[in-house]
């Protein structure tokens, strides 16, 4: 007899939930998104369901309704009324026996918590740590795929050094991004950030940065940086959905300016919040 | 309120299920083995288990006992009571609310089936085709972790070429392995492979197909191939442990030989199968 063992205890397949033999589970097969509400408002809700299509899209995860999606992401923010949220939520193909191949007539699941968010103030006032590690993820990071270890064991190597994140230098000596966050330099009155490739995340924040800096003059340079450079850059800072602007005041061991979040960085978040009222 | 929003229904954080929160799922947080057995005796059991060991070590999950895992696979393997089975478990950090970071109390959940192993006689008697798919996987292909959303969309593409596996190459033309399976290929008595790096996993099955080639006098290289020798070929295979040596007639259009399972290839299917008795 077909059987699992789950919990220590034996039981036949057939009566094993369907959640064990999530593809999530067995593959890392979904994707996900994470967006942020800032005083009861949802932060570019339209951007964030537009990138989790084209992921959906490009692991051939099909007949999904995005408007559904956003009806559902709607339900459950108004639900948890919580002012400043955090809402993940993922799908995967869905659930079947492993098997790398899958049966279209799968139903993909739908999964999404709200949950508070982290109070970022102490981070965003002080600055943070930052530590590199190598870029060991798949070459389709543009997809915000469920294969998250690389980015998991790089940010636990960051933690253990007393870094708050990783910065990711692949293959080449160039910083790719953060563990969870696009990274970016000042030089000057130059902004400076990695190209958006197939081993970047269009990162939606990274983005709204851009934006900010052109409003406040600076020149944005589209360019791969190396540790060296980024080591010795006038100010530094990480950009993420969930703290949008969180200023590096130590990259490597390398004290950032004066070691306090920078002028522009500091200019950065003022202009980034006037996006999120 | 923190909420989750799970099949279709609103439920606070605090009720979830803790399989919902599983690290595997968040992040691919986990690792696993494949092992079956031949007529009611597993094979390489040790093998297995000590490259679990040895994944679990690489990702940092500690405090699994091997001793308890080995004897959970052997009571579930009397249960299931299936002469030809497939044993498939896996190990994941542990259930918590999403966070990269993990706490190192986490308890991490082991999952097992025993299944029928699907026949493979018609394969292993006509061989099949396959066809190259670009190596997207991450740089730790030596840990054997549930990221496998690359292996799965390397398959897919296979499949829709009427293929039945992917067989991949890196970004210097070089073949590293099957998207499940070791590759092989034989020129005259040269039985040729991919060495062992950090990019490719070191299949039990390949070891014992290399002990194979040298107990019928094959010379063994291991080197990597590009798709155009493997084209060209004498004969191919591939490894895996649910079907040991399966011939490979068609590589990526080219007919490999007559298109039927090599002299060799065949002897090495009779000369591992005494590895299993």
């Amino acid at each position: 007899m077909q059987i699992a063992l789950v919990r220590n205890k034996i039981i036949p397949l057939g009566e094993l939930e369907s959640v064990y033999l999530d593809r999530g589970l067995f593959f890392g097969d979904g994707v996900y998104e994470v967006i942020r509400s800032y005083n009861g408002r949802i932060f570019a809700l339209d951007e964030h369901l537009q990138r989790f299509a084209g992921s959906l899209a490009a692991v051939d995860i099909v007949s999904v309704d995005i408007e559904k999606i956003r009806s559902d992401i709607m339900r459950a923010f108004e639900a948890a009324g919580i002012a400043n949220a955090k809402i993940y939520f993922h799908i995967t193909r869905g659930s079947a026996l492993r098997s790398h191949v899958w049966d279209d007539g799968l139903e993909p699941n739908f999964f999404l918590t709200v949950t508070e968010l982290e109070d970022s103030t102490q981070v965003k006032t002080e600055g943070i740590a930052v530590s590199i590690h190598p870029d060991w993820r798949w070459k389709r990071c543009d997809i915000k795929s469920l294969n998250l270890l690389p980015n998991v064991l790089a940010r636990r190597d960051a933690s253990q050094k007393g870094c708050e994140e990783a910065i990711l230098v692949d293959e080449s000596g160039l910083i790719t991004e953060g563990a969870g966050s696009a990274f970016f330099a000042v030089f000057g009155t130059k902004l400076q950030t990695a190209p958006l490739t197939a081993n970047i995340l269009p990162s939606i924040t990274r983005k709204y940065v851009i934006k900010a800096g052109e409003n406040i003059g600076l020149e944005v340079i589209e360019e791969s940086l190396t540790p060296k450079q980024a080591g010795s850059a006038d100010e530094l800072f990480i950009a993420v959905t969930t703290k949008d602007i969180v200023p590096v005041v130590k990259f490597d061991d390398n004290t950032i300016g004066d070691g306090k979040p920078g002028r522009y960085t500091k200019l950065l978040v003022e202009e980034f919040h006037l996006f999120t009222v």
